[in-house]
């Protein structure tokens, strides 16, 4: 396929890097810098978003809050073009689907995977191996639109898992906007210490490493799905409370009997 | 000196190893095979708890559990010998301490250090380099034992600061307690997403890795020191909730504010 990719960061750039032994791979960056680096590896770039049309699949791979936007943006002249954006929350692209003009096709395709660094700099071939992409429908997407992501994601080394847009953010609000709530709540708290805090060790770090994710980003991970995210905010201090409960209580077995079930849930994940 | 380790699991094991080049090192274990792996990298073990003494130096290093009882049993017959521990709470000890004989020299030796993997096969003599060491008088510290203990921690690679076992415990429910709270809510509460939940990413797996702490020494870091671990868990929902009421109030300022000043306080952490 002709794929082009709007947004050479981490994940823009990774999936360019992935894609281009199996498709003709295009991208552009509003950044010259990001554009030049993404050369100088040869990639093949364009300098305005637009010349990105006529391709076979966009890939909107920008910062979360530049979605919308470039999605609009390319909307109007993307034609059969299928726009694929890999954004967190599906929420204001659902919306942004709803308006879209009727040939218009639009599919969410979110891969959980990421690195601790940021930019094309981090972005690698294999960052996508093994790790699942979330393929969420919109108003605009049809069966076609639908197989182009399953197999951008395939051909990027990840797997395609399908779900609806509520389910999708539902389940961002528990796995990516709660830890970085509870890590933001316990380093704040660990401040209650003072002189002592460098002395913390990597269980403190582990469970704190959220609390340091770039403000914006944070910001639109907290604010841009509220429902869900008080609801699994609320969930998690109930949680929170039965453990303090437990210990006020002097009640052992209540502690063991919550730290199993915890161990349990943890214990279904790999690593 | 001669220094005897009681203990032969990932701290103790890796005193013994990161020691023994200054010191005269022996140790005990009460599983054969922990004694049979230390004998087989070269480290001089006994076969009982009792022929550890005479020494200059016993550092009780078993599980937090077992620190008091193996305290308990040296106490007597210890001497002039002085017993370090280097459990992570210290108000047992310091009762202990009370009522010890009046001879007996006990000081607490807290190496905030540790690894995701527990056990002798872990441990390694590095384990403790950079790595600060609490020292913490009992009842039965004098300026000798004192000096000893901080001898140690640098002999052992590390550095020795000094506080109360008040501040330390308080210091710990903070540190340690509150991140495996939090984590093990966190894992509770992830099990929202059912059959989503194998997808979370790094985040949520790095924010909930305590919650495979191993149950008993989970228990014990929320169970020993319920007074301070209480208040760390209150003043923790109590973060958890301004961030929670500043998202439902869709109030972005407050978010943002909340959030950098966690981002602050993570960022006196070297990573």
């Amino acid at each position: 396929m002709n794929i082009a990719v709007a947004g050479l960061g981490l994940i823009g750039g990774s999936l360019a890097l992935a894609l281009r032994p199996s498709h003709r791979v295009r991208a552009f960056d509003i950044s010259e810098a990001a554009r030049d680096a993404a050369r100088a590896v040869g990639i093949d770039t364009v300098d305005r978003l637009d010349d990105l049309l006529p391709s076979d699949v966009v890939i909107v791979a920008t910062p979360l809050a530049a979605v919308v936007t470039t999605l609009a943006a390319l909307c109007d002249r993307a034609g059969a073009t299928v726009l694929l954006d890999v954004g967190s929350l599906r929420a204001a692209v659902a919306a942004l689907a709803e308006t879209a003009p009727a040939a218009a096709r639009i599919v969410g395709m979110h891969p959980m995977a990421g690195a601790a660094t940021a930019g094309f700099a981090s972005a690698r071939a294999d960052l996508f191996r093994g790790r699942p992409f979330l393929i969420v429908p919109t108003a605009r997407s049809d069966a076609a639109a639908m197989a182009v992501a399953g197999t951008v994601a395939r051909d990027a080394g990840g797997s395609a898992t399908v779900c609806s847009a509520e389910v999708h953010d539902r389940a961002m609000a528990f796995l990516l906007s709660a830890p970085l709530a509870v890590a933001s709540a316990l380093a704040v708290t660990g401040a209650a210490v003072g002189p002592l805090l460098p002395l913390a060790g990597p269980g403190f770090r582990d469970t704190t490493r959220l609390a340091g994710t770039p403000l914006d980003l944070a910001e639109q991970l907290l604010t841009a799905n509220p429902g869900h995210v008080v609801a699994a905010l609320a969930a998690l201090r109930t949680a929170l409370q039965e453990i303090e409960s437990a210990v006020a209580d002097r009640d052992r077995d209540a502690v063991r009997k919550l730290l199993a079930q915890a161990a349990e849930v943890r214990g279904r994940l790999d690593s």
